[in-house]
């Protein structure tokens, strides 16, 4: 049996794709949560910039207000949303809101990603509950997780696909042949890239949200600005249909791994990715999420991860959570963390694959061969493709660190008989 | 910041395969649980069968007893993990720890499937944890997704894969076309079946799993006893190609579904899975959990769901959350649930795969189709395959009620021209 009902009065901070599913997911579902848990959960008031603007969302009188500042000092408010995304306002505000006493549920992964370990120790210094989910892969239950229930367990690396709109374009070019322009144009027509892509391919998008996964993962603090980023503008029909040849999917992961020296290495970028391995097989504008503990195997958690209404589902979640815990007058600690200490993007190690365009004539392979030995560059694979001017040698490698490969591929540019390097892609083993 | 340190004695029953792992990773962890939760475990009394017994875990003197009653009823003992098995003595145990206030983690799924409302209001009425994540698919973390993340957002269908010697040897049959029998020879030879295999292969394991996560999902109480089941010994080398041929993969799928009209539907049966399902590519002993709820859509939880160290890592986040919980003061309630109202098997709908063996004569096709819509089943697909003696028919169906296919089935075998309804087999839309 719950304890009697407890009015619990929400005030939401922006009103855009997320904020409106938001209002309308809490009207259809207030009566089944009460239900559930015994908390009426109330639409108080939503902020937004433009009071004239018009909405999807129909809301009573007196909800819309110009104010946020006005509605994080409310008193009668019980837990804010901020929805505003970006830094600035929404750090102060979400500062304000956890001084003044009140949990806050964000789906903001900018902010976390920048300035989390602040945010984490005022909801800390308040006791209240600062809580992220949907800054995460969306509708995905990834942040709860890891710091419920694998708190404990020593994560060694998590690897994502958290940004649907270039594993949206990559699966138009693997599944269609399309060229990157046309599958990127694709996305755009249907919404699911923005006009200027920037964030999405260029991977920053990616990046803010590995942060904030390898600072919940490793419990040390990791912001945007350590990940390292290679997006996929690079990407050529050429390269996929080579790693299918080969029995790979290209996808741009995001990848933390912690190293057994306690640093942390952090970074972007497109992978050849086996097709029997989990992640090859997330589709489309599906996100997911692979972890790696020496306890408990692999883990993979995958699912929509954009969308108003599955992100807003999110922030509904961590609304009851923060709820039940403000009336049991509990909340979920992250705690100070240390600064993580970073593992520098040339020290970070992986399998690579090389494109080479070389020219047809005996000693190339002796050459190019010498070139990687030299640098302590392993081969595990040489194949020759193509005969006189369209001759090129594929090279997959054993793991080898990032600024040999870079040492490699520098040499190789100045040998007579490499015409160009096509590509360099990591390959996951 | 943390609270002080707070010592939590842990009284473990039962020390096979889990315990023994749980011993071990509780030794390992215990520091880097206490740096990040201010919780130091201490393994305080583990409770076995036979003190005799040579095992793979050291313990210190004094720590292992005959007598499992008595570590419930010490009151130096503040978390009881129950990892004997089976119904009784489990059951009085687990009961006897939560009236004495104590919170208790299981990884017992027959337990919690027949007996759990039971064991959730007893907790319930003591106000402590009883918390059960390694009962359902091991190290994946689903039940308490269900019971957090996704509380509040309504559930349509639960699809698992939560048996992995099944998912074992379904995947040997797709990858070796290797036969039923050998696949779980080998499956035996590698320990991942039992000598009598009968609890795994004929569904009854999958079974409680699925009962488990329809009463935490749909918040009503679905017990063992409610799931049909139908396992794998039946399916066929030719099944497994002809499901290829045709872009599927054959699974073992444990499905609940929640109707419209409030009754749920709990069944285990192989099926067929489209190639790009995600279910699909869940290989070798992989579970995973496909959740699909209208507000958030498809979320799936992928990874180990069985072994020694898996199975106690999720055990052992289990505890780290009573533990922090008991300190809080405060409890994960599930509360008292409704009997569910269970929709009967005749009434469950879905796709169905018909494989008949038919005589090679004008006129059949006609004859077998009038008894399709004699029952109402719409028919999706026909093809023939072979001619003569070897002729054989092939339909898929759009959703049809079970009852209807098996009087279709009846109908069928009663035809002069069909010699035999080889295989008949679900499929996944």
């Amino acid at each position: 049996m719950h304890e009697e009902t407890s009015v619990v009065r929400v005030g939401v901070l922006g009103c855009g794709n997320v904020g409106a599913a938001l209002v309308t997911l809490l009207a259809d579902q207030a009566a089944s949560i009460e239900a559930r848990s015994g908390l009426r959960l109330e639409l108080a008031r939503v902020a937004v910039r433009n009071l004239a603007k018009s909405r999807s969302v129909q809301l009573a009188e007196g909800i819309l207000t110009h104010d946020a500042q006005g509605v994080v000092d409310d008193p009668d408010i019980d837990v804010v949303v901020e929805l505003v995304g970006g830094i600035e306002p929404a750090r102060s505000l979400v500062l304000d809101a956890l001084k003044s006493g009140k949990p806050v549920v964000t789906a903001n992964k900018e902010l976390v990603a920048n300035v989390g370990a602040e945010l984490f120790a005022a909801a800390d210094a308040a006791g209240v509950d600062l809580l992220f989910e949907a800054a995460v892969a969306g509708a995905i239950p990834v942040v709860r997780p890891l710091r419920e229930s694998l708190a404990g367990t020593p994560i060694r690396r998590i690897t994502g696909i958290v940004n649907g709109t270039t594993n949206y374009i990559l699966s138009r070019m693997s599944e269609q042949g399309a060229t990157y322009a046309d599958a990127l144009a694709e996305a755009q027509s249907l919404g699911y890239a923005e006009r200027d892509p920037t964030a999405d391919v260029e991977g920053f998008d990616a990046g803010a949200k590995v942060a904030i996964l390898a600072t919940i993962a490793f419990g040390t603090s990791v912001v945007a600005g350590d990940v390292s980023h290679e997006g996929i503008s690079g990407v050529t029909p050429a390269d996929i249909a080579f790693a299918h040849r080969l029995g790979y999917e290209v996808k741009l992961l995001a990848v933390a791994e912690h190293g057994g020296d306690g640093r942390v290495a952090v970074r972007v970028h497109p992978a050849m990715v086996p097709r029997g391995h989990p992640l090859a097989s997330v589709r489309g504008s599906f996100n997911a999420v692979f972890i790696e503990a020496d306890t408990l195997g692999e883990l993979m958690l995958y699912g929509r991860g954009a969308g108003g209404l599955p992100t807003a589902s999110a922030v509904l979640g961590d609304v009851v959570d923060a709820a039940g815990n403000r009336r049991r007058g509990t909340y979920a600690s992250i705690g100070a963390m240390p600064r993580a200490v970073i593992r520098p993007i040339d020290e970070v190690s992986s399998e690579y694959c090389l494109h080479l365009e070389v020219l047809d004539r005996p000693g190339v392979l002796h050459a190019v061969s010498g070139v990687f030995a030299e640098h302590g560059v392993s081969i595990r694979s040489m194949e020759q493709e193509g005969l006189g001017d369209e001759a090129r040698l594929i090279f997959i490698t054993h793991e080898a660190a990032e600024a040999s490969v870079q040492a490699t591929l520098a040499s190789l540019r100045g040998l007579d008989v490499v015409d160009r390097v096509r590509s360099v892609i990591r390959v996951v083993a």
